[in-house]
């Protein structure tokens, strides 16, 4: 047990939001507001801009059953941001800011709440904290749907998002074989470089309903392969579905959706959009057959109505430990999970890992996952999601719509 | 009461489908499987497409508990069509061939489940029956998410779209405003020349979240109107989240989508698409902002995971009730519901309406319920819609996921 370290905590949100995002971020601030040690409990604005700007807020103002409605209320209800700190090598300027305001409100604990970008965030901050010799304990929170964290068996987000796209996908099957002369619809899905979340779709298949073809960014796209497949499917079955990462590229590393892509986002990656209309395009130039493209867009990511009750609860654990095993003394780390078989059932347990090997790293989904025509996942990764999206949480509504958080956000 | 008419009957599902069309079929097989009148209970594939071809599956095969699945099953499970008889006195060869069809199975009741296309079917069969002295009662059951149904308060159909949309929307408009630079968002909703369903993310800001401004096809679209709308509302709120119905149409008629408009589906209507984008940019290039463009697309028409407890009800009711009042003698006639306020207390019952003066006309929102600037709703949608959208009807799952009907469809 380290010694006590008595001080404010800043808790953040960083990229792309999620559906339990929140529930991450309720975990850490209920941790927080009942941790001893911690002072002041605050809330950054639109994460490390709003500590850059010290728009902080107090946590403790906040109407406790509005806090606890954080578990339901989709995105980053703080306030997100895709600010890439400089290295702290080069350019220092920011983490100085960063470092009067943590003296400022004698903050000693920081929790980031992100992907890998953010947990690179986090480990800048950390290292430049612990070289300034201002005591400090960081700890990284993952989220992301695409689950592409590496060290973890699984990423807060994914499974929620995995239980919107594969429950929609089911849906949209019912949908695009109704007409008697059939149809192709091609589903473009989030994952720039890794396929999980393409992958669910295949979830709904040992259900009976869910695409005949699944395209991942893990292999090579070959569009006359894709043409081919399609065209099989369509003559055996008079319709076909498609799902597809939206970072599906080819052979020469160029996305399949590159010529539309124009604008670049803070980190430099190319904006992506439009691949399911190019592909439909593509199907019905050459097989002459109607075609629906369907982009799940933002969607995927804000579906919190169709939330998993598993991902909500470990996503608010996340949180939870982050706090508790900073106040225990670890710092520089991120919280991960483990996956454990109990009896046939599914567990999961937290561990802790340096954040220097996790940030700017991704994991994907295992070759051995594809099918080795590629077109298709195993029964392995449906095994591993599966267990993943289970349970309905609790799902507070007013008039049969959603009850979402209203936070005050009192300036600290 | 008129004489008994004993014999078949055919139930057929038809046009686009919605999350609750199989709740309709399943209210109309149930009871014409209770009917001692009803010697064998006829559902056809693909609807009348499977009538022209004879491709009917008897009902009294399948199990009952996945009939009853029905109501939860999304689409339509018999298959529709977009098929258009001809006007029998110019070309009447279909109405021959479904004469000899209905006398082969000794039809005397047809239920046809559709909008106004399809009630316009209806009604021609209906006539040319009559006219050829083949004793048939053919009723029409109400569906369309369109909600454009005249002389019926409201359309089997709508009520759960709307609430997909609605929620939808209020998830969207938590996940649009993240970002610490602002965005313009722009959600294209279904609705060709009634904005009933784009109207419907309105709800939604009853309860704190939803689009800050709506365009519907009741008005004319004026470019420069809309991009000033959106740039006072991102100068004032730094995020602007837009609904917009795809039959939006400029003053000439056009519609502003149009020049993407290139496929004509079976009735002749252009095929929309891809309007959110072009609004996206015209935005983008006019103030330069990040944008988004959504398309609800097929989702909202099959996300039978969200549907409105209140329109599986009343959708089995009107398959029902079609039933029914055939086999007491109607004809001639389509379901529509009836709203009373019961000391205040929204409640429906069904009445009929001749097929005549139902098909192919088109209810739009009242002008009334728009804003004096064109740009949203009035009160009067939001009470008009939220208790069509209330209650979570059974949703049968299994591991999490929706558990959908497999029909045996066994061919008579």
């Amino acid at each position: 047990m380290s010694e006590k370290l008595i001080g404010a905590c800043i808790i953040g949100q960083s990229g792309g939001p999620t559906s339990v995002i929140n529930a991450s971020a309720y975990g850490a601030i209920a941790a927080a507001l009942a941790a001893e040690e911690i002072t002041q409990v605050l809330g950054a604005d639109h994460g490390i801009t709003g500590v850059l700007s010290d728009t902080l807020y107090d946590m403790s103002k906040e109407d406790p059953e509005e806090l606890k409605l954080l578990k339901n209320t989709p995105s980053s209800e703080l306030g997100s941001c895709r600010y890439k700190l400089a290295d702290p090598d080069v350019d220092d300027t920011d983490y100085k800011t960063i470092l009067e305001v943590f003296k400022k409100h004698n903050v000693r604990y920081f929790f980031y709440n992100g992907g890998n970008d953010s947990m690179d965030t986090c480990s800048k901050i950390s290292r430049f904290m612990e070289k300034s010799g201002w005591e400090c304990r960081v700890m990284g929170i993952p989220k992301t749907i695409d689950n592409d964290l590496i060290e973890t068996d699984h990423c807060p987000g994914f499974a929620s998002a995995a239980k919107y796209i594969a429950t929609s996908c089911m849906e949209v099957s019912c949908d695009s074989r109704v007409y008697p002369t059939g149809q192709v619809t091609i589903m473009e899905i989030m994952g720039r470089h890794a396929g999980w979340l393409a992958a669910s779709t295949a979830i709904g298949t040992r259900f009976g309903a869910g695409p005949d073809l699944i395209y991942l960014p893990e292999l090579d796209f070959d569009m006359d392969k894709f043409l081919a497949d399609v065209e099989r499917v369509f003559k055996t079955k008079g319709n076909c579905l498609v799902a597809v990462s939206e970072g599906v590229h080819f052979a020469d590393g160029t996305f399949v959706s590159e010529a539309k892509a124009s604008a670049t986002d803070g980190f430099g990656h190319a904006q992506l959009g439009g691949l399911a209309a190019r592909l439909a395009d593509a199907v019905k130039a050459r097989l002459n057959v109607k075609t629906r493209a369907i982009e799940l867009s933002l969607l995927q990511r804000c579906g919190a109505h169709l939330a998993s009750r598993v991902d909500v609860e470990e996503a608010e654990m996340a949180g939870r430990v982050a706090v508790e095993s900073a106040v225990a003394g670890e710092t520089g780390k991120m919280v991960a999970f483990e996956r454990r078989n109990v009896g046939g059932d599914y567990m999961c347990r937290t561990k802790l890992i340096p954040l220097g090997a996790v940030a700017n790293a991704e994991k994907k989904v295992p070759l051995e996952w594809i099918t080795p025509d590629g077109n298709f996942v195993t029964d392995d990764f449906i095994d591993y999601a599966l267990p993943l999206i289970q349970g309905t949480p609790e799902r507070p509504t007013v008039s049969s719509l959603p009850r979402y958080a209203h936070l005050r956000k009192v300036k600290a």
